[in-house]
């Protein structure tokens, strides 16, 4: 069965620690620039090292930094010095198991969010986090399936896109991401949406653990998205410099699909609970069923093995066993008696399905 | 078994993007114009292009322009062009998943919401937008039943309605989509109230089953209905000189239907689960019949049964058999022990239905 | 079974339609006139024609003006120009489906608000309307029964009382429609008593229907009162200079009466739910009692009678048949299994109830 | 079985009318007084009549009035007329349904609330009333069992105490009030654990009525607790000159309390709910176990028994009967089906406990 | 079985009064004082007498105090007077049931919160304090385990952390607290994750009492890490003078752990739930079984025992008997009953697991 992400042992992060605490294995990884020099639309992406950045970022130019490893702790921690980011933020790019999370500081915005993927057997989170700079995005993933380098093939050729300011792409890989959270939901609701039309043919334990392994499925993706939202609704209330007016619609954007999806999710929620009681009553009903063919082939012969018993006793004088129609009377005796069980039952409602 | 809306994949909506994203067949929309000059009421009611719209629109008239598709993604276009309407707004025209939305700018008010429909098997829902603007209304249905034309219908001859600004006009018709919801709700629960009538004669699983059905039904009216509330509550707080206080007035209304079928949703749902719990005990207490049954009969005749078996024995030397009165006497026993077992459990209180 | 009041299908309200929603038959209303010239205490009261009032309305008198119909659109909408009441309003006095509702404007307060009454079968409820201008109230009432009569009469020598100025008489009157929620209530709540103390004598669903009665009836009243005390908040928080501090200070006991009544209603939902559970487990432990007597008695006969039935067979050489102690010596082994088994079960714990 | 206090029929309270709505028998009040001069500290006890109190309060000395009896409305009415106190709030100490409530004005600070005590059924409130003037504090019981007289015993002779200023013996009062609920609430507890203790030991209806019990006694204290949490609250966010820092800090003490009690019954409330679900599993566990019994004797013996009838029957020819060997190997036949029969059962599992 | 801490009876908090109230044997403290001064890197650790601190605090040096008991109530008081902490403070740190609890005055920030272990058995929890002065830290802990001597050892060589100020060191110090809280919580998900693989080998009231026991566990963690962050929330609001931005940061950082850690207990809680209900329908499920077992033995050989017992009667006329194929057509026609008894009830689904 599918189980959460534990909460892990940890330590206190002192100043300076970065450690990843994800189950990826540790990597190398690779640091990818994008840049669009304003005016003439010049998109331009090659690997770089840390400290060939800071030259590369100026005024009336975006620059999109790309770094494909969480566990390369000396990676984060150059990109962090080059940039001018707290070591706690540092530290919590690292941390796979923080919560998306969101700070406003007057030099950048930076923010955590989760990434979710359906791998089969359930919802994965990934960690990822972004920056966004003076001049500059910086985009950190966990793993190097290149999540962000698919944003970039699919709207490398979008002109619109690219010309406009760091801010802008900032809010499009925070929508490219929210957007990614629909694919592994409706995979979910798809599976519960199966599970129910074959419902009849589940045994109803099979059926509630299929239901709680959902359950935990959509608690991941909730605690995802819910968490996404809280941390973005200050966004929105207090505007920040560094977010223009048309970024600060595209986060508008993404709250609305951020609300959305947990409206479905807690929908689904509700629906698998239903499933679960469903299920119970199916159950309940069979053996309902069950029990009623017990009892009515019960009541029928049990009186009527009696009597055939009682004559098979060998008393010396048990005058009936002596008459000529001893025999056919009895007979008809006792379909008379089954047919009164089975009518009084019939009355009783033990019949109808 | 009716399902809830999917939550579908989607890309990230680029600037410019409008597509369609509902079930209905993509087809091309009409635009209806209808237009009063103030002073003369003057009805005018006509087919027009999206570019003939600008100069009808002045100062003093009021202008109902009412498009009749949303998968008609080039008129949709057009229309945010020709009205001035931010391109991301009308991509959530069209976006028939997006969520009911209120957008208030400085030259127009923004409002998508749902419209609710009974199809025979359940709730449905209609992907609807309002805008108002300074001298104009803009109603955009997802479907071609002429939503918004029964509306002009109706209502065509009330000249005191035609003669007041759009703004109000615009409150009429969110209040009409709003009145559109009792109906289906309304249907929701007649189909409970009748289900609750014949809960006698149903298997409580299929019992359960209709029940969750009409559990789906109430989340997505909940749904649609929560939303325009949260939606429309910041309108009555924070007035915009768009919408006078008449109109207000008409607003605050439409938020009383609101809370009230809020509230009734509420108590369906609530009367929902305490159906199911109904049918449980119904079941639990109808299984308990059937064993109760079961039970007096075996109680009954499994002792008798084996006493006839005793004396069915084939032992030579079994004093008993020999005896003039031993068939009568072990009758009357066994008389006697059906009779003390019955009052037996007549006193442990099985008997009592 | 009793059944909430539905949701009506409803067309919109257009501006000046006035149109009763109740089922109460529609009848012609009379108009009440109670008025306290001040200085001298001069309780006069009479049947008036809307158009009278104006000339009777001025400041230092305290005018009360009661209309015992709602359906009687004509004079609704003859009192509402009169009193310069706005016609949204007036629509709302005629809608009995309408919810609480608190308006304050400048002129005057509005509110409608519910009468319940118990009548044998369950909670239900009266739509009341009441409106403070200066110089008078406007108490509305959809039954002939005359609530505002009652109060008329019980109140009339309470010479301290009318004396004041209208905005008391208008907080009392609130006051005396929710103290009317406490006899239905508590009527709902000894229900639910006496069904616990017969809990015993009911069938498990016969009780379960029983608790669903009674949590809808609860459902119909905690509508009416948090409704109520929802919309009299702003009442307290904003205060009205048409609110003396003295009203103020009645209003403020309206609300702890509908604050205990709310938590009263919620604790009697929990208790409800108790009982169910407790209903459920007595069925369970009854099933249970019924279930283990059908065990023992088989357990014990079921293998007596197949060793008597192994005697019953008819093989020519079953030595043991010859033997003149076989008889008894099988007797005594017979005895000693049954009382094996029964030894078996009161160790596995079978007997103990 | 216990049950809540119920919601009693009343009339609308008229300004003056103070009138005793609880079930202890009506009685006379004492009025005692408790005087502390500065300077030297003058602990002064005696029973007074409430005109002689006014010329005892001034400045500079904290004046403890103590009533024993909330029955006696004519004590209730004098006191309230001497210290001024409105008379709403009179009627309030007299109304012993009434909710918990905070009222600051200008001259004094007017709280009722509930002591709660255990009485070997379950948790019963007294309804208690303080008021906070300049120079004097007021209690009001409604018991004679000197619920206030066993505070003055306790801390008569706590120099440090007496000799602080008015507002100080007020949060004192308060804080030994909500002192008293941890006895009843920690009892209601021990009952609960002592219920799960021997959970075995009850039949899963006996154990449920038990817990619901508990839940209603748990309700009655959460009530008073929750009701009185939010009365204090506006307390401590907006100060009142009546109220010094010191004695502002012995209140937020008593919130520490409340907030406590408040996680306290919540987390009972959940365990109550889990013992009712552990009860549950139990009954269903006996009665597997029981109908397992049952199936595994029947399924044993039930096919024999079949066969031992068939060698039975009194066909003429029936070739086994008449060897030699027909007699054992039908018994070995038989012992082999029962260990067959046996063997099955164990592999379906029906046999692990 | 696991029981939650009790609410113990308890008198009010006089003045001055200092007492414990867990369960610890009482015993006298140690003060340990380490002490760093600004510029030199000088970390110094010795056992001090309280009144030997004040000199020790002064600008520029952090000084952190460490008492290992609460139940020293001589040395909490010496403590307290010495650095100026007001009584009812004090007599919070002793106060082992106290909740978690932050006060910001001018001169201090006083936090208590809870330790929590995991004793084998289930959560434990710890009573701690902390209080941030100017120039000193104090940290009070229940046990002598040395919680905080467990933080000196492993940080003592952290240089830049010790050289930074007190509030650091005090946002450390909580940080180090809640870094605690992963372990247990930790380990009760592994109890819960061992018992889910192992579900199929408990029976459902042992599984229940497991849940239970978890749950309870989850209750006292849960009640520890809410406390404690709606305690810590104004911190983050209202910013105090006392705490630094980098210190500030550092809370915020626990504030995410603290928001994680509730998510998480909440999931447990669901999970928790969802894995009852998961045993109750396999319970169900099994007892499905065994009644079909039951019901398919009973089916087929009931009739045909009645057939047997019929040809066992020992009428004198039953001309069956005589016949020669009588023996053989009887046996054949039971194989026809059983065979279609057999295939009935595979057609009603009886059948398939």
């Amino acid at each position: 069965m599918k189980t959460l992400k534990k909460v892990k042992k940890r330590a206190i992060k002192l100043p300076g620690k970065v450690e990843y605490t994800g189950s990826e294995p540790s990597r190398k990884g690779n640091i990818y620039l994008t840049r669009f020099e304003e005016g003439s639309v010049d998109i331009d992406h090659k690997t770089v090292a840390a400290n060939e950045i800071t030259p590369l970022i100026k005024d009336g130019a975006t620059c999109w930094i790309s770094l494909d490893s969480i566990s390369d702790s000396h990676s984060l921690q150059e990109l962090g010095k080059v940039l001018g980011v707290h070591h706690l933020f540092v530290s919590d790019m690292a941390n796979a198991d923080h919560q998306p999370k969101l700070h406003i500081s007057e030099k950048y915005i930076f923010l955590t969010l989760k990434g979710l993927h359906f791998n089969g057997n359930g919802v994965e989170t990934e960690h990822l986090s972004l920056i966004l700079g003076k001049g500059f995005v910086v985009s950190i993933s966990e793993r190097e399936n290149k999540f962000f380098e698919e944003f970039r093939k699919t709207y490398l050729h979008e002109a619109s896109l690219w010309s406009s300011s760091p801010d802008f792409l900032f809010a499009l890989l925070i929508d490219f991401v929210v957007s990614g959270y629909f694919a592994p939901i409706s995979k979910v609701e798809e599976e519960m949406e199966e599970a129910e039309i074959n419902l009849l043919h589940y045994a109803s334990d099979v059926f509630s653990a299929k239901m709680l392994d959902i359950r935990k499925n959509l608690l991941i993706a909730r605690k995802a998205v819910v968490a996404l939202r809280d941390e973005l609704a200050p966004l929105q209330k207090s505007p920040t410099p560094l977010l223009s007016a048309q970024a600060a619609l595209q986060t508008e954007n993404v709250m609305d699909h951020l609300n959305h999806l947990i409206q479905s999710i807690e929908s689904y929620r509700e629906i698998n609970s239903g499933l679960v009681e469903l299920s119970y009553a199916q159950t309940s009903n069979r053996m309902n069923e069950t029990i009623t063919t017990l009892t009515i082939i019960s009541t029928i012969f049990i009186p009527l093995t009696f009597i055939v018993g009682l004559y098979g006793m060998n008393f010396r004088y048990m005058p009936e066993l002596e008459l000529r129609w001893g025999y056919p009377a009895i007979v008809i005796l006792m379909i008379i008696i089954g047919a009164g069980m089975f009518l009084f039952m019939k009355k009783r409602g033990f019949l109808k399905k």
